[in-house]
């Protein structure tokens, strides 16, 4: 192995608001470590670029937090170039904490195997990976108690998370408005995902449009993006409407300015519920979700796309595309 | 009747912030109009002053709507003066939307009798009256689903509902820390009512304080306060803990600048549920509330208090105590 060399990125500084260029160092050419005894060497294929990663550069970050001068955290998946550890052979595919880098050497421990006859290596960061689908999934179902009949609208609706929230939605019987930004976003979401309606944020009043498609307000809105659409939705909700607090993408570089849904006295008006959660914390459910969404992919009842882009040095432009909108579907980057 | 003059407060204009004097107009000598067939006159003993009170005030009011030129809308005790309708016997005390006068014909049917073996009559307005004990005792108990054990905190906590809210709390076996205004508010708590310790807003860094006191977090948090002190109690919950909006006296007056909790994502990183009520939906158990409140009220383990303002024509002055935190415990107009 001893001829492979390492591409990784480095985190340099600390970003405050939108991470820069400046936050970022490309180191090349460092050896990569053959697998001691447990451990596994890593052919990292592609990394999940999540908004899960800008909150890791925080000093305060409340989850992971990368570190200055180390290799940018990332969850990726591989292929086994070499392996210390009984349990993984050469040729086998797994998930983990591989970092922004080509190549990875970990304790076998903190890895997964991969089922790839389920769907391709990259559909497990994604459509049945824990960033993605598995958090559509329990953000829907666990969290928003999901019914049939509900009037559902999801934010970030041809992200990720959202595209398959939404199709979650439909295919649980709900009625799904999204809420994406652009002509094509929108196109994308009530044709290929199923949608029965889109709003487009960029050029349309959304405050308005609800009002227009929900005279009955909105029973379940699962929200990825915060801010003034939070807003605008919760002045739509319905009599007990839940509210899923899956992220927001809009105010992540915001910190100490974060805006706060200015209309949250409606869910007391309206007697709602705000729910948060975290991935982890619903741990014994991602099996569930897992054999849920590899079945509607199966049968065709869940499409997905993944953006990928080529290079460990294009990492600083894929974590900015998170928040500027310029991608749809699931954020790839393949090192 | 005939010779009977009545007193009433009619809305002269709406306000912007803080009601002042200039909303108001106290006509006196209408003659008090006999009731008819279905009717009763009842003369006014109390009024509850409400936090609800100030969003009648609204051209958009979310519930019922005080109209410009007519005698503003209030709940009320009273005794029967003379009866048209045979359910109803003079003599005989009645809660009902009576509204802000010494006198009101009403019709029967709108009118409820009270049990003044229970209480005295003041106290249907409060410890037993649907705007305080009954909503304390529905978010604390239906919403917030208090447990034993819990670590609670109460904002607005020598409050009408807040001094219920932390006592129905220390009586179900939580931990109970009180947010109020000024060292005899937070005497008044942490003496009188039992509380485990108090802080004093006013006087104190509730944020600091809440670190020291509740090293563990917040399990339950019942808010009647908003804005700041908000935000701080969420920067300190615990995983799963119950946020439950009662109320939110530091923004009514703000309308289209209230102050959304900007902390709002710890909701969604330590899988929290914040949830909100109207006593109006939970109508199916206030005689439950009312069953439980008048027990602890007889065996002493409920301790309230009354702060009376005297005259029709000091409405407006009570009105603005609500935001001005100048009176502890239920506030009551005695027209």
């Amino acid at each position: 192995m001893s001829e492979l060399r390492n591409r990784r990125m480095v985190l340099a500084r600390r970003p405050e608001g939108v991470p820069g260029d400046e936050c970022w160092t490309l180191v090349e050419g460092d050896p990569v470590r053959d697998p001691g005894p447990g451990e596994v060497l890593v052919r990292v294929e592609y990394l999940s670029i999540d908004p899960a990663m800008r909150a890791y550069l925080d000093e305060d970050s409340y989850s992971h937090r990368a570190e200055i001068g180390r290799t940018m955290l990332g969850l990726g998946v591989g292929r086994v170039l070499a392996s210390g550890d009984p349990d993984f052979e050469i040729g086998e595919h797994v998930v983990g904490p591989l970092g922004v880098q080509s190549h990875a050497t970990r304790k076998g421990l903190s890895l997964q195997k991969i089922d790839t006859r389920l769907a391709p290596p990259s559909a497990h960061l994604g459509v049945l990976g824990v960033s993605a689908g598995v958090t559509a999934w329990v953000g829907m179902v666990a969290v928003g108690k999901l019914r049939k009949g509900d009037t559902v609208v999801v934010s970030g609706a041809a992200g990720a998370v959202g595209s398959i929230a939404g199709q979650i939605a439909r295919i649980g019987g709900a009625r799904v408005i999204g809420i994406a930004g652009g002509p094509a976003k929108v196109a994308y979401t009530t044709g290929e995902l199923g949608f029965d309606a889109c709003i487009d944020y960029k050029g349309e009043d959304v405050h308005a449009r609800l009002g227009e498609l929900l005279p009955d307000g909105v029973d379940l809105f699962f929200d990825n993006v915060g801010g003034a659409i939070l807003d605008d939705v919760l002045d739509h909700i319905a009599s007990e409407a839940r509210i899923v607090i899956c992220g927001a993408i809009s105010q992540y570089n915001r910190r100490g300015a974060v805006h706060g849904p200015t209309r949250y006295l409606r869910i007391a008006e309206r007697n709602a519920t705000l729910r948060g959660f975290t991935i982890q914390h619903h741990a014994r459910r991602h099996a569930e979700a897992v054999r849920h969404l590899a079945g509607w992919l199966d049968s065709g009842a869940l499409r997905v796309r993944e953006h990928v882009v080529r290079g460990v040095e294009r990492y600083p432009e894929a974590l900015r595309m998170l928040f500027d909108g310029s991608h749809t579907g699931k954020l790839l980057l393949a090192p």
